[in-house]
């Protein structure tokens, strides 16, 4: 079987990764897949989505579920992303992550709790109830499919954010996302309309990790990928100058030429 | 941990049965939740839904995707449908429904692949093709969420369409579906729009079981129900017939009391 399905799989490049990468950072939601635990039989849920800093799928459940039981006995998980536009559902893309699921604690809750409610402001009102814990999935592959003969198996190293010192970013990343979200919210705009295409509008930050921003105005979820990953956290100022200045060329409608002036 | 779920479970009433099928029946996609035989590890993945008269679920797969080894080691299977709106996912409506699968063959089949491709057109390019196959899923037991406590298990009588003679249903379906496609696409119109309160436009009828009639136009995919069940083939005319002379009398906005007469 395996065989069968390497063989169909194209080898994995660049723009592989990057889509991946982008539909895991932008997804608003997902299809949460565990093996209940006594009759080892499939279940299916929907989840709230938003990201670690490191790229790993973060979401949020209820006690009263079951799936916190499902996953506290077997931690093994899948996650189903991607959402279908018109026409044939199998004509467009989706993402299949296998791994393991680990209860946010401490510092790391903290953290997701506020990259998730970024994301989902709605989940501010039962985030903080008992019954409610957040989940980290631990990809260890996963498969993208683009649309017709168009597969990709990914590894663990292709989806993750590398980073040499992430105790560093976490502690600046809250900061600077409140800073660019208090002072700067012209520069958030022109990344999302100017760099991404977007329609213009109150666009905020949800986070900031080593490989690029991420932005939301209302249910609309966008991804800034910069040029490079940064390699530390005194990279991240001066790319996102860089970045502004790159977008306010290219709305003052410079020829191409210029952009690196 | 099923005391507790269950404690938060609400009465299943007709509204809930209602929506729960309303929703299969409508659904245009799912996340299909396995678990991967050898490891018995959790995975899904989309796929493209219509229904069998009887309301089960049917989907096509390609053996390449690995599910089809999935299915034939381990039939158990769970199918979310469900699309989230604005706002908070977790705020919207979702079913998951768990049961076995089994792969259809022969006339249920040729019935099931009509059935699909009325409601997916774009599968015509590739159903035919020898590494698809059709499958239905049966469910044994479904979890309907409605939004914040509002939640219902339901069982498989609550989600099956009851009907004494299936295959005199089955013999007379396909000429029914056609011949209201080809000589009275006004009246699937009128349910459409009138009764559905759908957008006017050339509406066309997808599929006709004991309890409802499926109408497409493009991707919006509309379900008119019947006031109660149909239990024979020679039922069906005379509520077709019925259900065009209300849809008119609403559209000549006739008052509430005449629509009996």
């Amino acid at each position: 079987m395996s065989d069968t399905k390497q063989a169909v799989r194209q080898p994995v490049d660049d723009d592989a990764r990057r889509t991946a990468k982008d539909m895991i950072r932008t997804a608003r939601f997902g299809a949460l897949a565990l093996c209940e635990p006594e009759a080892s039989a499939p279940t299916v849920g929907r989840v709230g989505l938003a990201t670690d800093c490191d790229g790993s799928p973060v979401f949020l459940v209820s006690t009263l579920s079951g799936r916190v039981a499902c996953m506290t006995a077997d931690p093994r998980a899948a996650v189903l992303i991607g959402e279908p536009g018109a026409g044939d559902p199998l004509a467009h893309r989706r993402l299949t992550l296998h791994g393991t699921v680990e209860r946010c604690e401490n510092e790391q809750r903290a953290r997701v709790q506020r990259r998730y409610l970024a994301r989902h402001p709605g989940a501010a009102r039962y985030a903080d109830f008992d019954d409610f814990s957040f989940w980290r999935l631990r990809p260890a592959q996963a498969d993208l499919v683009l649309g017709f003969g168009r597969a990709f198996a990914l590894t663990h190293e292709d989806l993750a954010t590398p980073f040499p010192d992430w105790s560093a970013w976490h502690a600046m990343e809250r900061g600077a996302v409140t800073h660019m979200n208090e002072d700067h919210l012209d520069a958030t705009a022109l990344y999302a309309h100017v760099l991404c295409g977007a329609p213009n509008g109150e666009w905020h930050m949800t986070g900031l990790d080593p490989e690029g921003v991420d932005m939301a105005l209302g249910d609309d979820h966008r991804r800034l990928t910069y040029d490079a990953s940064l390699s530390s956290c005194e990279a991240l100022r001066p790319e996102l100058v860089r970045l502004v200045r790159e977008a306010r060329r290219r709305a003052d409608g410079a020829p191409e030429s210029s952009r690196d002036l």
